[in-house]
């Protein structure tokens, strides 16, 4: 499976593709960062990000769009935006025919660390270690796209369509773990938690318990 | 000048079109309303919105896009959607190459109207007044699209694309009386209201001094 993950944004709009196989193991495809002016009228810069994301679907062929939602935060007019972003993203999956996948930032931070409340670092280290690369992908908002689009495929959430809120968000029970048997995924995530605990990073489940 | 109004939202998102002449003389090109399947998943009634505002631009060419923009309301999940249906209609605008203004509830209502607390009914009978329509196009949302680019007419701001935010948001100082020599249109607009009073609407402007 091919999974085109967005983590919205105007200034700087993470774009990542990754391919999972039967087993869970996952690979870098593509990651980027599509970028407008910000001295650009917004719906523009919309329009700029809209162009960015056709072409991410036109040239990696993804079977599913994973984005990021956004919540209130105590910025109105950052939220406002980005739910703007959001709609943009959406509307270019619609006209692509795909399956939306629409996943909390605790659900993704949760499948790639194990803990919901982990910092930037962390899943950026995390998604370095899953997808192989030497070093993780910068920015912040370049991991994220891709963060979200391993959470998607990793929860295995099936295609949508049908539900009435185009939404798949699927309540997490107790993490990758809940899973039942090991799978690859499993495997390599743990892995890669265990490189991390022995390089002395922070183990997210471990926190709070020192 | 030809404006497309817009009046964002998922299940009827109203569109608007109007001219405008030098003397601020206002006629009705076109109104109606894209609707979007409710069991339909969010991302395709987006795709599905974004069409109807494509073919909107395409059949009737407007030089500028009004967008009402939509607030924080008690329910978290309906601004949401209509964020994003703005997000959507914002690509539309900027992918169009047309200048976009976004003007708030209390100001089209004030500009309508005469108050920024209008009620829906009598934005909907000033509309019809000043299109000089027999009867208030509905739904709502019709009517709302109207008046939204009837508000960008009249307060008359200019063009844009080289502001940072984009939005043309400037604050209402004493409604259209503020505007000097009355005008055209502020004739037109004092006829419909002196219409209203005759039968026996209320006049918002005198509300609370009964």
């Amino acid at each position: 499976m091919r999974v085109l993950g967005i983590d919205p944004g105007l200034t700087r709009c993470g774009i990542g593709v990754i391919d999972v196989d039967a087993a869970r193991r996952t690979s870098l495809v593509h990651v980027g960062v599509a970028r407008s002016p910000q001295n650009l009228a917004t719906h523009f810069r919309l329009a700029q990000i809209g162009d960015a994301i056709d072409e991410a679907i036109a040239t990696y062929k993804p079977e599913v769009v994973a984005i990021e939602r956004v919540f209130a935060q105590s910025n109105l007019q950052s939220v406002t935006t980005t739910m703007q972003v959001m709609g943009a993203a959406m509307l270019c999956a619609g006209r692509a025919g795909l399956p939306l996948a629409v996943h909390t930032p605790s659900e993704v931070k949760a499948a790639i660390t194990g803990s919901g409340t982990a910092g930037k670092a962390q899943v950026q280290h995390m998604v370095a270690r899953i997808l192989g690369l030497e070093k993780a992908p910068k920015p912040a908002d370049a991991a994220d796209a891709l963060a979200v689009a391993i959470c998607h495929a990793w929860r295995g959430t099936g295609l949508q369509g049908a539900r009435a809120d185009g939404n798949i968000n699927v309540s997490l029970s107790g993490g990758v773990s809940a899973r039942g048997s090991m799978t690859e995924a499993q495997k390599q995530w743990a892995d890669a938690l265990a490189t991390t605990r022995r390089k002395g990073a922070v183990d997210p489940r471990v926190q709070g318990r020192r």
